[in-house]
This record gives structure tokens, sequence and C-alpha cells, in this order.
């Protein structure tokens, strides 16, 4: 069992009802990693489940949880005989922290009726790292995953934004560990804002984020592709596509966030 | 009040529930339109909530509801200073049909920061309409709206299909009325399963969808740039893009669904 299987166990405890313990190895700044919180949310659904896979996740980031003992609890609406649907909520403290709705059915090896080309990225070579966050900054979650950027979308870095909301990046577990459903939700939300790249700065609260696991990943790196149509009003939306190491679109994910102050 | 105005009125009985009548009319065969339905439940979400626009939207498709008397009901999670948030549930006969979370926030008009140029579209005069249903097809929801589809990506009615998942076209309501949320509702679930453009048929049912209102739109036709990304295992990724008479991007949707066997 990997660290970061330890961190995301849920216990079952009663019928719908998983302790976990919310791990402070993945904070990014004060609030923990939404990804991180919702692979929590999906071990205890998918225990919850006649089905092995999460195929369809929403999560209502309502409240940021902490570091510390935490509840999910799983409530099912309806199995049927490809895909079963609930409801699942992080409790802390007797509030709801984060609302989820997820469906899990069961997938299968396949040959892909249709693909859409990947984004290109450049040789992992031609990537490269973010530095190390400051001791103090309670960025945590860098110690627990490897990211290799395509240079451009680290531009904002050094002050050189490329005007688009866009962040692309090689990712991999820092403890050796095969890409399965949970690890492709802590993907998802792995990146860096994409209105960093468009010039915006400061904490980015997402309010909601769905995603859908579309395959199986292969043993390997995961590429992150990520992009977004529209910031307004205080407003924006990041989309990641993922692919494995065999280029296959393995996850997808959209979320509507709040553009940062800071 | 428009007819469209009408059937998608929920009227508060007690707190938290609302009556709804479906109606016949939002037909697709013998199921009710999914985006028409989505459209009824927010009607009682906005009427809940402090806010006044349905900023975020998920809907989980448990079972099909039938024409007639329902109810939804609104479960208020958190109201803060930007956001609330709510469970929403569409219930017939006593039993959870449609289990949804719907985000609300009040937007308000901004000059984006960013924005996607749109997919290009041939002008209306070159597009071209469905030809009008069998009228014993069930399919009465064609009657409601007005599609001009880009040529190509109605080819695979007369047998050439484009070979990728695509749909494109103009809409707006039969009746004479300005887009608002509730018809953006409507729009992202409008266009016939991009799935048909890659060679597939049959009834598509959609298992979850989410959709996010970015803008409030202009008056006038409204442009849904419809795509996927993946047909794999039987599922299928739809993906709309909502643009308004000026252009700006007014709704982003993407819903999981089942290739037919038709």
């Amino acid at each position: 069992m990997t660290k970061f299987d330890e961190a995301t166990q849920a216990i079952k405890v009663d019928e719908g009802v998983y302790d976990v313990c919310l791990d402070p190895g993945y904070a990014i700044g004060g609030p923990l990693n939404g990804g991180y919180l919702m692979a929590v949310m999906l071990r205890a659904a998918v225990d919850a489940s006649p089905f092995e896979h999460p195929v369809s996740t929403t999560a209502q980031f309502l409240k940021a949880p902490i570091a510390g003992p935490a509840q999910v609890r799983i409530e099912p609406l309806k199995a049927g005989r490809t895909a079963a649907f609930a409801r699942a909520t992080l409790v802390q403290d007797g509030v709801a922290h984060i609302e989820g709705l997820v469906t899990t059915a069961t997938l299968n090896e396949a040959e892909p009726v249709y693909e859409a080309p990947a984004e290109d990225m450049p040789s992992r070579a031609e990537c490269v790292k973010l530095p190390d966050p400051k001791p103090d900054s309670g960025m945590t979650l860098n110690a627990q995953m490897e990211l290799l950027f395509d240079p451009p979308t680290i531009g904002w870095l050094k002050g050189e934004p490329t005007g688009r909301p866009e962040s692309r990046a090689y990712f991999r577990m820092a403890e050796p560990q095969d890409p399965d459903p949970y690890v492709l939700a802590l993907a998802v939300d792995a990146l860096p804002p994409v209105v960093f790249s468009a010039g915006a700065r400061g904490w980015a609260p997402t309010v909601e984020l769905t995603w859908h696991l579309r395959a199986l990943p292969a043993p390997g790196w995961l590429t992150l592709l990520g992009g977004g149509r529209l910031i307004s009003d205080g407003w924006f939306d990041e989309e990641v596509e993922v692919r494995d190491s065999a280029g296959r679109l393995v996850a997808q994910s959209r979320q509507l966030a709040r553009v940062g102050r800071g």
C-alpha cells in the first residue's frame, strides 16, 4: 500500500458511513487539494457500489475541510445493469464540506471507436519542474507528485504569462505507483490554476468540479492538458484532459472556479 | 408568458417543495428531453436561492420521467456571499428520477478578461433544417424549437457521417422568446447525439450532464457547437458550447452518455 493509498483510505463503520483521516500532506497553502479530497470520497463511493469504477464524479466545494478525521457518507440512489448512482458527502464536525454525485460502472478494455488526437506536448526532457515551494508555504502537495511542465505554460512564474488560460504537464506520483482512478482524481486538480497563465494570481477556489473516468490508465507517466474558454466577471472554467503513457484519453474534467484577488 | 415558460413552471407548495407538470410537448420519442427537465428543476432551484442565476448544474438521469405531475425537491446546502449550493431532485410517484446539484450566483455584465474564439459556422442561409419527424414518432420537441444545421454535421441523415462526433446548429425557440438561463438548459441538450455523426444510431441515453451558465445571453439566435473526444466501450462524451447572437460564450456543457444499439 502506497502513502497515497493510505491517505485516501475509507473505513466502513456502518452502512454508507466511512471514517477517513484527511492527510496534511496534500495541502495547497492552507486548504487541502480538491482532487485529493475527491479521491477519498471515491474510495467510499466505489466500496458502496456494485460496480468497480467511478465513471462520473461531481463535487461542490462548500467549505474547506482541514486535515484530520472526517466522514464520507454514501447514499445509494439507484443501481441499474450498467451503472449505479449515489450521493457522496464529506462531513467534518457534523457539517457537509463537499457534496458529490458519483456514477459508478465497470469499464472494460476496448479499442476506441473514435478518439480525438491529443494536443502536442514537448518531450519530458524539454519540460521543466516548478521551483520547490518555500518550507513555510504549506504547499505539502508538491512533495507527493512530480510535474514536468511545458515551459511556456509556466512562463507566468517569471512574469511572462502566455495571455491564455493554459497549463500542460507530465504527471506521476513521487512514490512509485501505477495510475488508477484515485490517482486520476488527484491528477485532474493537480495543475496550477490555468488563469495564472492569463495573468491572474492568488488563491483560485474551485466552486464545482466534474470529471469523467473514460478508461483505465496504463502504467507510467500521465499527461495533463489544461485549458479554459472564458474568464469573466470573476469566474473561470478549467478543463483538463488526461492521457496515459500510451496516449489514451483516460479522464476529462471541467471545473468552475473563482479568479483569485491575491 | 411563453409556452416554454409555462411548461417549466414550478409552483412552491412547501419549503423546498415544488409542484411541476411535465409537458408532453418536449418528448424525444418516448422519453422527455433532459434539457427540458433540467429547466424545470432550475426554476425551483433559483426560486429557493438568494441568488438569481444557475451557474452550475449537474444532473444524474436515474429513470425517465413521463409527462404529467411531478415534484422538484430542493435541499439548500450552503449559501455564501458569492454562491449558494443545493441538491435538486425530480420526483415522480414518490421515486427520484433525476438527482441534481445546483450552484446559484448572480452574474453581472462584464467585459471578458479572456474568451476563446468560437468554432467557425457557415451563415444561417447556408444551414439546413432537419426533415419534420413522422407524426407517430413522438418527437414533439422538434416543434418547440428551430435548428439550422451546419450541413456536414447532419450528413449522417443521408448515410454520410463525417466520422467524428460533432453537431453544430443555430437555435431559437419556435415561439418568439429571448434566450434566458432556462432556454440555455434546453439548448445544451437540444442537438441530435454527436455520435450520430460518427456512424452510431439509436437512442443514446444521457447518464450525467453538467453545464455552466457563463453569461446572460443577448436576444436573438444562439449557436450550439457540439463535439466529443472519445467513443469507447459503449460510452461517449458530448460537449456543447453555446454562443449568443453577439458571439459571447454563454454556456458550456459536457454529458456522459451511452451509445445506442438501435
